[in-house]
């Protein structure tokens, strides 16, 4: 096994066991990046004389016993949303020309302090405004998306050309392309890590987390992440937690946790392959001691009018000024959203802000009947570059956005936490993503769940980029 | 002297010192409403017989010294967006004719809970949409103007016809109309007192709080009002306090005590007389040891779009359906400031929520420095029913309902407490208000620094109604 097929846990053991240094992480994750990265484009930018120099300043660090985080050394892809002190921030848009960051962002910070090296910006939709990432490639095949907006984030975690990433969620886009190329994603509790420094796209749904290739990564990149921040004002102030697994609570045993599974709506227009990997998943959790409770989502037929009247008035407030001065440099299908969010009455808005409160209500009394409700994270696996439209068994045609945010949004509406943890593959070889959703800062118990579901399967490879 | 010319803070004494009873107490300020009420319309109803029943049931259970709180067998008014179960609330508009409250909103039903005697609804400018109450007259001068929106509350409490009242405030309908009729209103912080049961204006900005004859009367109700009330989403789960001065902190010795003094906004196209009245009390502050401070009050341009960018909309909102039913029964004025709502974009409504965010952090730094800030409640007097604007000394001109506002407004959109208690008369013989603004949920402190003012002063007297 080569040190960029490594789980973020398995380098940082290695490390801290000087079996593995930094500098050979870091080069050998640059050479795959040279040899797979042509196929994928999942980066904007990749720096790898700055990460070499970061890797040997980490590997000294490491030989005189300095080891300032599990994260130490490890090489990471940064969402090219997010704020790095004297780098473009791109948002993969000709917008940003010639944009520079004058400040870290917060997370980029705290994952300097935790001695990550960083390798790179990764490809989004353009200004996290779709759900396909067009630059970039699926890590599993070529030809098919590779989901959104934070495309290049999960196909470098899956392709090996980083060890971990951080991406962006606002209707799904970090837990969509986790699914997508198989690898683990976390949207955390709304305001949980905070957002200060990277670039919005909807400020009352968005979000920041980690891509991964297992839950434990994920955990560990939590732990950094998450914690105040007054310049976020969603930031609440709840202490900083180690989220890791075996520190949050028991091992694999899920005795007495009962875990909803959805009459409604999660399995309604859900590919048969994909259903059927996630019950199959479930059942996994149920022969590990979990109480499967059966549960009704409430107020759904509000979930996709709820979304869109939450994001489309806020991501246009956010593009205000450069709608008005360089409308052309957009990409044809934000510039629509964005323009049509320009004649949306202040009254939609409010109702999108009503129902919200009304679902958050609806579902915390949901969540003390369950600890977690299981469910798939998109409704199918990825489409082909050119697919615009799903047509289900019924003949419903749904656009592929559509279709892709409709399973991951209630997250993003209520802000509970929502874990996607890879549950096998299609017939077509394409990963299928299961979502664990739970309790405003619950992260532990999803964490928890997904890491004893993780325990129950083989080793996970990457994916087998030609 | 009459029952109905004693404090709630006295009354309460005399009828625990069984010195008064209910009874007496409530007839003496219903034979008041027989004689004053025909010339100052305060009251939209008054259930002068459900009053009589309630305050023999006081009577008796004072005389079996069964006394439910200091407020047993005080007789009140409640202004008619506030819901009693069984009655009509009005909002003083014909569209709610035919309307009956099935429940008690919260607070009607804290201060039933508490022993208090309901003599009626008092009057509100039409949905609380507007600053003068036209129903309604001064109780110093029948041809100026109550102010509103709470307008018949403050009335009633000025003229001896309610002990004490409930109003509604938004963007300062109760500190306004309280400072017009020379009688103390509090504006509890966002979210203190619930708001379930109370008809809307703009749920963002709507506040409800007392209006009383002396600042430990205010402090008595708001001990029986405060409180979590899981219904009202802006509810703190803060625990209920006892907000009497002599409970929440020393007597009248203000030593330690840091008080603002605005140097910008607060004073700006003020009356003369209102600020030499407000500078003069403030001077009694510092003579009883407060130290006084000069600020700068910050985002002040932002103010005024601020408040109409977040309420119009909302306001409109939840007006949506009787507005395409009914439009031709809301009064002109009203109804072209709804119908305006229907025409905003949710631009605009968006930025109105992300200067409120700025002008929050501010103001909370402001806060830092000083313990309350002292400023005028409203820049003039009462002015005559048919006035619609000032002229300022400089020749701006500007329009009553735009003056009346300005100096409350920042306390609804900071949602920081603010008490206006009477500092003196002008020459014309009307009141003029002092508003206190704190720290969120310090009410304690607001309270002990107006009672401390107002031991200063002589005992003031009912309005002289003819």
């Amino acid at each position: 096994m080569q040190p960029f097929e490594l789980s973020l846990t398995a380098a940082a053991d290695a490390i801290r066991a000087r079996q593995l240094s930094p500098v050979e992480l870091v080069d050998s994750v640059l050479d795959r990046i040279e040899k797979v990265e042509p196929h994928l484009h999942a980066y904007v930018t990749v720096t790898a004389e700055q990460a070499r120099r970061a890797a040997l300043e980490a590997a000294n660090d490491a030989a005189a016993g300095r080891l300032r985080s599990p994260l130490h050394g490890i090489p990471m892809g940064l969402k090219d949303l997010i704020d790095v002190a004297g780098a473009t921030t791109s948002a993969s848009s000709r917008v940003r020309a010639g944009h520079r960051a004058e400040a870290d962002s917060t997370v980029a910070a705290r994952l300097s302090t935790a001695g990550a090296v960083l390798l790179g910006k990764t490809h989004t939709h353009e200004f996290a405004y779709g759900l396909t990432t067009p630059q970039t490639n699926n890590a599993w095949n070529r030809d098919r998306i590779a989901g959104g907006s934070s495309g290049g984030s999960a196909v470098a975690v899956a392709a090996g050309t980083a060890t971990f990433a951080l991406g962006t969620d606002t209707g799904g886009s970090i837990r969509v392309p986790a699914a997508l190329n198989g690898v683990v994603g976390l949207k955390p509790t709304y305001g949980l890590v905070p957002r200060t420094g990277i670039t919005s796209l909807s400020w009352s749904l968005d979000h920041v987390g980690p891509i991964t290739r297992t839950v434990e990564d994920a955990a560990l990149v939590l732990s950094v992440l998450a914690g105040h921040d007054p310049r976020d004002p969603a930031s609440p102030a709840a202490p900083r937690a180690d989220y890791r697994p075996g520190v949050a609570g028991a091992g694999a045993d899920l005795a007495g946790l009962r875990v909803g599974v959805p009459r409604n709506y999660y399995f309604d227009h859900v590919d048969a392959e994909v259903e059927a990997a996630v019950r199959h998943a479930i059942d996994q959790l149920q022969a590990l001691g979990a109480q499967l409770v059966e549960v009704e989502i409430p107020m759904t037929r509000y979930i996709q009018a709820t979304q869109w009247g939450l994001m489309v008035p806020e991501a246009t407030a956010y593009h205000e000024q450069t709608l008005r001065t360089a409308p052309e440099l957009y990409q044809a299908d934000v510039r629509i959203l964005l323009e049509a969010g320009q004649l949306m009455p202040a009254g939609d808005y409010l109702h999108a802000q009503r129902a919200r409160t009304l679902m958050q209500q609806a579902w915390a009394r949901l969540l003390d009947d369950v600890d977690v409700i299981a469910a798939p994270t998109v409704p199918a696996t990825a489409v082909a570059a050119d697919e615009e439209t799903i047509t289900w068994p019924d003949g419903t045609v749904e656009s592929v956005s559509d279709a892709f945010v409709r399973l991951s949004a209630p997250a993003n509406i209520t802000g509970v936490p929502s874990l996607s943890v890879p549950v096998g593959l299609d017939a077509a070889g394409l990963p299928i993503g299961m979502q664990l959703l739970g309790r405003p800062l619950e992260e532990g118990v999803l964490l928890r769940v997904g890491h004893a579901y993780e325990q129950t399967q083989p080793v996970r490879e990457l994916a087998p980029v030609a």
